[in-house]
C-alpha cells in the first residue's frame, strides 16, 4: 500500500475519462443500457454519477476544507443526482460533459498548489465525522476505480448466460455488487 | 442478460487495449507495479496474461473448434505464461503489444465469416467439457471485464489507508479478490 501523492492521484484522475471514453464510446446499448436487474444502474447512470460528482463532490469539497475547515460540514452528495445529469442525452454527450468538467476541476486542483500543511487540513464529513483532504483527493481517485469495477461488473453481467460453463472462471461473475 | 451477439462481441473486444493505453500508459508505477500483496498479481502483469491469451488463447481455440469440432480438446491455457510475455519490458511496451495482437486477432475473426451453424458447434475444454463457439466468444469478451474488475481492485488496494474512513464507501475496497 502506498501513501497519498498528489501527483500520481492527479496522473489517475486525468486519465479516466479517456480511459471510459476509449471503453464506451459507440459501444452498442447492450453493454451501456442494460443494468444488473432490480433497480440497480446501466453503465449510462454511472457515467452520470461521475459526472454529477464532479460538479457537486470533490473540489466543491476541497474548497469546503481551504475555506471553512471542519468549522461546517460539507453538504451531503446526491446519490440519486445522476438523474438530471443523463436526462435527454447520449452516451456520447455524457463522455464528453464528464471530460470537460473532470479536466477543469483537474486543472483547479492543480491551481490550489496544496502544500503538506494543506493536506493534512480537516473537513467535517456530514456521516463519516473528520477527514483530511489528503483522505478526500485519494477517495476522488478510488472513487473512479469503483466505478470502473462496477463497469465491468456490469458489462459481464449481460453474458452471464452465454458464457456457459465459463463462469466459474471468470470472477468478475461471482462479484456481489458490494461497489454499488 | 442478453444473447450472444457476434458484433456486440467484437465491439468490446476491439475497444479493450484503447480503454487500457488510455488508463495505463505513463501512469506511476504505484499503480501499475504493485500487487494485492501475497505473491498476487501486479497491473503489469495483468496486461501480460491478456496477451499471452490472445497469443495462445482465444482464436487457436475458435480454429481448434471449426477443424476438429470436440473430438479433440483445447490445449491447457498457462496460467503463468505472462511471465515469459513482460520479461525485461516497459508497460508501454506491452500495451503496444497487447493493441497489435487483438488487432490481429478481431481482424482473424471477422474474416472467418461465421455463421450462426458455426456458433453452436462445440468444441472440449480440458476441464470444463462440452463448449460452444459462442461461450468461447462470450468469454474473451468477459475475460476482458474480469481483468479490468481486476485492475480497478489492484489499483485502489494502493490507496486503502490513504482514503482513511471513506472505505466503507468503496466498494472496490470490499472485493475479495474474486477476479484473480
Amino acid at each position: 500500500m502506498s501513501e497519498f501523492n498528489l501527483q500520481e492521484t492527479i496522473a489517475l484522475l486525468s486519465r479516466t475519462p479517456a480511459a471510459l471514453n476509449a471503453l464506451l464510446r459507440g459501444l452498442p446499448e447492450t453493454w451501456t443500457h442494460r443494468s444488473e436487474g432490480d433497480g440497480s444502474w446501466t453503465v449510462f447512470d454511472v457515467v452520470g454519477h461521475l459526472i454529477h460528482g464532479e460538479r457537486t463532490d470533490w473540489m466543491p469539497r476541497a474548497r469546503r476544507i481551504l475555506e471553512s475547515g471542519d468549522a461546517r460540514a460539507f453538504d451531503k452528495f446526491d446519490r440519486a443526482g445522476h438523474q438530471q445529469e443523463i436526462q435527454g442525452k447520449s452516451m456520447e454527450q455524457l463522455l464528453d460533459e464528464f471530460t470537460t468538467e473532470r479536466a477543469e476541476n483537474v486543472d483547479a486542483l492543480s491551481r490550489l498548489d496544496l502544500s503538506q500543511t494543506d493536506l493534512k487540513k480537516r473537513g467535517l464529513h456530514p456521516a463519516l465525522g473528520p477527514v483530511t483532504m489528503a483522505q478526500l483527493l485519494a477517495t476522488w481517485a478510488v472513487h473512479d476505480l469503483t466505478h470502473l469495477h462496477q463497469i465491468s461488473r456490469i458489462m459481464a453481467h449481460q453474458y452471464r448466460e452465454a458464457v456457459g460453463p465459463w463462469s466459474e472462471y471468470l470472477g468478475v461473475m461471482q462479484c456481489n455488487g458490494h461497489s454499488s
